[in-house]
C-alpha cells in the first residue's frame, strides 16, 4: 500500500528536504511545515525550501522563519514533494534537490499527479495535503505537538476554504478536533491564515468592485494597472478577489480579471457546487480544479472579458445546479 | 440544575411557542427551528414566533417557511425564549405569547440575561444557543434527524463566524462533527448561512469601502443614504460591513459607521481577541459582547466618527495584545 511505503521512506531517512509548490498556500505551507516538525520530533534532520517566499498570512506558522529559498549543499537522504502533481510545479528547487538525495517521495491529492517519485502516495479523497501527513503520523510513531498541530491544521482550514468545500466531512472536523487538542489554536488559525487581507489588498478590491457585474449567475471584476497604481497594490494584490466575489448569493460562477503590466490578462475562476470551470480554464489555455480554476490569456482585456464570459455562460446553461443549492 | 430543569419543562409540554430576538440571526433563526424540529420528533406541537422577517441567507433553513410574525389566539403550554436577555428584545410577541401561556422557559448564552423566565438556563460559557440546544437533546430522548441537525449546526456556524471566534474549542467540533453525520450538510450551511451577500449589499460595500481609513489599529468606513440609494440598497445592507473589514490584517478594531435615513448614527463595532468593544458601546449607550457591539449616536456623522475612534484609540492603548496574535 502506497501510504505504508511512503510511511516506510520516511522512517527509514535520518535527514529531509521538503519541497512544495510555487506560489505557495496554506496546505503547501502548513503540509511542509508540519511533515518537518513531525520529522524533527523523531530525531530526523527536516528542512523546508521553497521556490517562493511564504506569503504574510502564514508567516505566523511555527518554522515559517527557516523556510530556505535554495536548496543545501549537502542536500539530504530524501526529497518529500508535497502537494504538487509535477516537478513543474516545484520549480528549481526540484532538480537542485533531487541531485543531492537518494529518493524522491510524492505525496499529493491532485488527481492528475504523474507519480513522478520513486515512492507516490497520491490520494485525490482526502481535502489537505496536510490531512495526510497528519494520517501518516501514527506509522511515524509520532504525536503531534502544538508546532506540528498548528501547522497541519492551517492547511487544513485553508484548503478547504474555511470547512466549506463540498469534500469536508465529520472526519476532517475531528481531525481537527484532535489538532485542536495537540494545541493547534483554531481561531486564530482562521483568522491569520483566511480571514487576513492586507489594507492595500481591501482598497484595490474597493477599485474593481466598482466594475462589478453580473449576467446569468456570473459574477465578474476587472482591475487595471491603473487602480493598481492608485492604492500601492502589486498584481498579487488581487488574487482572492474571485473567491470573494463568488461568496455573492447570485453568483453561480464569479471571474476576476487582472489587467497584467505586461498587458496580458489573468483571469481567476471559482464555481460553486455542481459548476465546474476547470473545463473552461482548459479551454482557454489554463487549468485547476472544477470549483477553482485559471488562465493568462493574451488579448486585450475588452476581448478577454467577452469570450471568457461566453465560455463561462455556455458552461452554466449546459449545467444542471447542484441538488445541495436547492436544499430546503 | 437549571439545565434540568429547563428540559423538565420541555418533556412536559404538549405544545411550544419558540421566541427569538428582533433582527433574527443564524443563532436565533437555528436554535429556534432546531427546537422546533426537535420537540415535533417528540410528538409534541410547536411553532416558532419572531417580530422580523427570517433574513434571505437563513431561507434555506427547514422549516424557514413556517415561521410566523403573529403568535397564534390558541396559545401554547409554554413559551421558550432563546438567545434573548431581555423581553425588550423579543419585540411584541413577548407580551402576547406569555399571556396565552402557563411557563416561560429562557435559554440563553448572554451573560447579561436578566434571568425573566420562570425556568431560566443561562451558560455565558457557549457559544451558541443552538449548542445548548443540542445539549438538551439527550434529556429530551430526541436522536436529531436532518432537519434538527442542519438548523442547530447553521448556530454553531454563524455565531462562531465560522469556528473563529476564540469561545470554538475542540467540542464544538465535535459536536460538528455528530450534527454532519446526522444529516446536516456543513459545506452547505457554510456557503448559505455565513458566505453569503446578496449582489447589493457587495454593491453597497464597494461605496464604503472608497472611505476605508485605518489609524492606531482602527479600520472604519462610512456610508450614508447617498450611496445606498446609488445602488438601491437598504440600511440592512451594510449590516456585516463592519465583520469583513475586521478581516485586514491591520485591523485590532473595525468600525462601520451607517449615517441612517433619519440623521442618526449607527455604528458597528468588531474587535480581535483581546480586545474589548462592549466597554466603548456602553460608553456610548449601546451594548454588546467584547468581540461585537453597537451603538446608535444621535450627533452630526463627523462628529460621530470623531466620537468613536477616539474612545477607540484609547481603548486600543489601553490593551496588551493578545499572546494568541503572537503565536510562532
Amino acid at each position: 500500500m502506497s501510504k505504508e511505503t511512503v510511511a516506510r521512506a520516511l522512517r527509514q531517512a535520518r535527514s529531509a528536504l521538503i519541497l512544495s509548490h510555487l506560489n505557495p498556500d496554506g496546505d503547501a505551507v502548513g503540509s511542509a511545515l508540519g511533515l518537518m516538525w513531525a520529522l524533527r520530533q523523531r530525531g530526523a534532520l527536516a528542512r523546508v525550501v521553497l521556490a517562493d517566499p511564504v506569503p504574510p498570512n502564514l508567516l505566523f506558522l511555527p518554522g515559517a522563519e527557516e523556510v530556505e529559498r535554495q536548496v543545501p549543499p549537502e542536500g539530504a537522504d530524501i526529497v518529500v514533494v508535497l502537494d504538487s502533481s509535477s516537478p513543474d510545479h516545484v520549480g528549481e528547487p526540484f532538480a537542485e534537490a533531487t541531485a543531492r538525495s537518494n529518493l524522491v517521495v510524492n505525496i499529493d491529492h491532485h488527481p492528475t499527479n504523474g507519480a513522478f517519485g520513486d515512492v507516490n502516495w497520491i490520494a485525490p479523497a482526502y481535502p489537505a495535503v496536510a490531512q495526510m501527513i497528519y494520517h501518516l503520523l501514527p506509522s511515524l510513531g509520532v504525536q503531534p505537538d502544538e508546532a506540528t498541530a498548528t501547522c497541519l491544521l492551517t492547511g487544513l482550514v485553508t484548503d478547504t476554504n474555511g470547512f466549506s468545500t463540498p469534500t469536508t466531512d465529520s472526519n476532517l472536523l475531528r481531525d481537527a478536533a484532535e489538532l485542536m487538542d495537540a494545541g493547534a489554536p483554531l481561531p486564530d488559525i482562521i483568522q491569520q491564515a483566511y480571514l487576513n487581507r492586507s489594507l492595500t489588498q481591501v482598497r484595490l478590491w474597493a477599485q474593481a468592485l466598482q466594475t462589478l457585474q453580473w449576467e446569468d449567475g456570473i459574477v465578474w471584476a476587472v482591475n487595471t494597472p491603473e487602480m493598481r497604481r492608485a492604492v500601492g497594490a502589486s498584481e498579487r494584490d488581487s488574487s482572492d478577489l474571485s473567491t470573494f466575489l463568488l461568496t455573492i448569493r447570485e453568483a453561480r460562477i464569479a471571474a476576476s480579471f487582472t489587467l497584467l503590466d505586461d498587458g496580458r490578462v489573468k483571469v481567476s475562476l471559482r464555481a460553486k457546487p455542481g459548476y465546474n470551470v476547470a473545463e473552461v480554464a482548459a479551454q482557454l489555455g489554463g487549468g485547476g480544479h472544477p470549483p477553482a480554476a485559471g488562465a493568462t490569456l493574451d488579448m486585450p482585456l475588452e476581448q478577454a472579458v467577452q469570450t471568457v464570459i461566453s465560455a463561462l455562460k455556455a458552461q452554466v446553461a449546459a449545467t444542471t445546479p447542484h441538488a445541495q443549492l436547492q436544499l430546503s
